[in-house]
């Protein structure tokens, strides 16, 4: 069992760097609280008797030695980067629950034949840079590291200088490094564990995203001498095209979500017509066929409501990934700890996008997941129970010390 | 008659100080840039003989003397800041103008008997520090200047240390200075003179403007872990009540219009449910009871929308004046001064809001439009001939002429 105070104890300590406005956390990737968090999370695993790998993504890779020189490790861990309006636990509990497994380890000095590895991918959130979960993307060789250093953020800075910036550009060749398994440990970011009274997510499957740039022009134009008929507002193409976004989200209710979080309207004056409006639609399902025909109508809804209002409209893919089907064997191992340990669980499928989706393409992988209060998850309120949070690295825990061998 | 190529000359030149992206202007107000045509702008009126007064708005006015010491003088002007994306006419016209008015008297040796100032007044557009027309406005007594002095820009700048960091707060008491009357050349921005071929607009009336800023507040959550109903998505409701000011708009058919120029969405990440979007409603009619109509049906279809979603709705008037009408001597005047000069004209009702608008409160006021291409305004692209520009000017030289005695 592992400490769950002194877990509680680092994820505080942690959400310390990089405060937010109420309660949570601004850390977003590459920023200077990122270095911070990564200095802080690097002298603990150091303090923990692991030594630091760092590729030239700044994926950061924490070794425990096993007792087996040629057996491949098993690694476990999530993200430290923050929402700009993020919780305290969304992936950090993943990388510190995996630290805590560690310590344990070292308390009970038990040695396992693989080694286990912590890591911490970079840009998990997508935020700062699309896509999401980027680093662990350039690692599984999905994305090319070239095309992964070329994103840039709102003010035209690049994720490669940004990354050199900070001094968090490791050596090491990205996707080098070969797994015998890869668990993660994260908070739920939905309502069904804390609805269903349950202490653990076995989650067997993700869903897939799909993320369309929708780049709408009209004509910049005076908001009072400009007669109506002769507006090109592209302000309202947006609206109209929203209205059809949640309208297809709902028409394959139960499973489908869509919405925009990203808009920029230009020139954003008070008295200009927007001449421009750049947003993004953010569209998921567990099933692939679902995603392709949602975005396929965004397409032929937008271009309808653009020529009927005399505007243009530009589609660009700026990130997603396709439904996943974890591990079958470690999935097992997950549900075979929490039935060991008494935790009540329950097979569910991950609403959100993780780095394991990815790394799945390349390992074989899984995922925990533990309850947080009212679902509620990029929002500095989330927030999730001492109990919880120790429950989920105790299964972490089994899992990998089974996967591992002793 | 003006020279209308030296205005054309004087208009190219000022243009080149807060260049835009696509040949227009981003001259903002109280920016470097704004410092910097006003440095020109007070050159060009010392050449030309006149003493530069600077009140504590940073409003300028160059006066030549007139031959009687007791005549209030008649003034002239209009503003040099530009919109974000804005044209090289919209103000500038009204500004550099005046100063050919000037510079002919000069050529033809004609005194006045009311001395004669061109004004350029801060912060016509608004954009960065809403309302617009805020320092004719302090002039006029409509705002006080301390509440001028809070108005922040977006960074949180307030209007006041920006006025005093670019160096142009004078000392002069705002508002002190009397009147014999004011004249304003001006763009038309809309459609009506190019459509109807005629040299100059006659402007009887202003339309009246409400701006209600209005923050929608729903809960920040995941795009993708969070169900459907469970989503509060401030975006969503934006959309369905930008659909509604769009439909108000169209009910007052043809003299109503009404847009929103301005949104912005928090935290504005791709993968975060929108929980809060603060966006102003522009709305525009002569008729005082059409825009107090269209301001009411907002409140309730908004109220209504958010109810219906969840969403918390909150209104604040940002900005607004009544409809006008300007003084009919002077606008007689305008008019006698184009039919004198064989200039076709058209009585018109200006669509945008003007320094005049406010002044006319306070003295006799009139202005007087020329055309402009496609009725397009607040756009880089805006463009005029040099041939509207000197019968504007012309007719200005004119009325004012014939207002000051000689
Ligand atoms: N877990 C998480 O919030 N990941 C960010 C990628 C996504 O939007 O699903
Ligand atoms: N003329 C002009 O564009 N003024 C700005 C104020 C308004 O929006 O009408």
């Amino acid at each position: 069992s592992v400490n769950g105070d002194r877990l509680w104890d680092s994820l505080m300590e942690m959400a310390k760097i990089g405060p937010g406005v109420a309660g949570g956390n601004n850390r977003q990737t590459l920023t200077d609280a990122d270095a911070e968090g990564r200095a802080l999370f690097q002298k603990w695993c150091e303090d923990a008797g692991c030594t630091m790998g760092l590729d030239t993504m700044g994926n950061m890779f924490a070794m425990r030695e096993g007792s087996d020189p040629d057996a491949l490790p098993v690694y476990m861990g999530s993200h430290l980067d923050t929402q700009p309006t993020g919780g305290k636990y969304d992936g950090v509990l993943g990388v510190l629950g995996a630290l805590e497994v560690i310590r344990t380890l070292n308390d009970l000095n038990i040695k396992t034949k693989h080694p286990i590895v912590v890591t911490n991918w970079t840009n998990e959130e997508g935020t700062r840079f699309a896509p999401a979960m980027l680093s662990s993307g350039v690692f599984a060789g999905v994305h090319t590291q070239d095309w992964a250093y070329a994103r840039e953020d709102a003010e035209g800075k690049s994720f490669g200088a940004e990354l050199e910036r900070i001094g968090w550009k490791g050596d090491e060749e990205v996707g080098a490094r070969k797994m015998h398994a890869m668990f993660e440990l994260h908070i739920e970011q939905g309502p069904i564990l804390e609805a269903e009274g349950k202490d653990i997510g076995v989650v067997t499957h993700g869903q897939g995203l799909s993320w369309t740039q929708v780049t709408v022009t009209g004509k910049d134009a005076h908001t009072g001498s400009t007669p109506m008929p002769m507006r090109k507002n592209a302000g309202l193409g947006m609206a109209r095209i929203l209205e059809k976004v949640d309208e297809i989200a709902w028409s394959h209710k139960p499973h489908a979500v869509g919405a925009a979080g990203h808009i920029d309207v230009y020139p954003n004056s008070r008295n200009v017509i927007p001449g421009k409006v750049v947003f993004t639609v953010d569209f998921r399902s567990p099933e692939l066929a679902v995603i392709e025909d949602m975005e396929a109508r965004l397409k032929v809804e937008a271009q309808a409501i653009c020529d009927e209002m005399g505007l243009e409209v530009a589609f660009e893919k700026v990130g997603g990934f396709d439904p996943v089907a974890f591990d079958e064997g470690c999935v097992g191992a997950v549900r075979a700890a929490a039935e060991r340990l008494g935790y009540s669980h329950l097979d569910i499928i991950s609403g959100a996008g993780h780095d394991a989706c990815w790394i799945n393409q390349v390992a074989p992988t899984a995922m925990i997941m533990c309850p947080c209060v009212d679902g509620l998850s990029h929002n500095e309120a989330e927030e999730i129970s001492k109990e919880w949070a120790k429950a989920g690295a105790d299964v972490l825990c089994h899992a990998v010390v089974e996967t591992a061998g002793i």
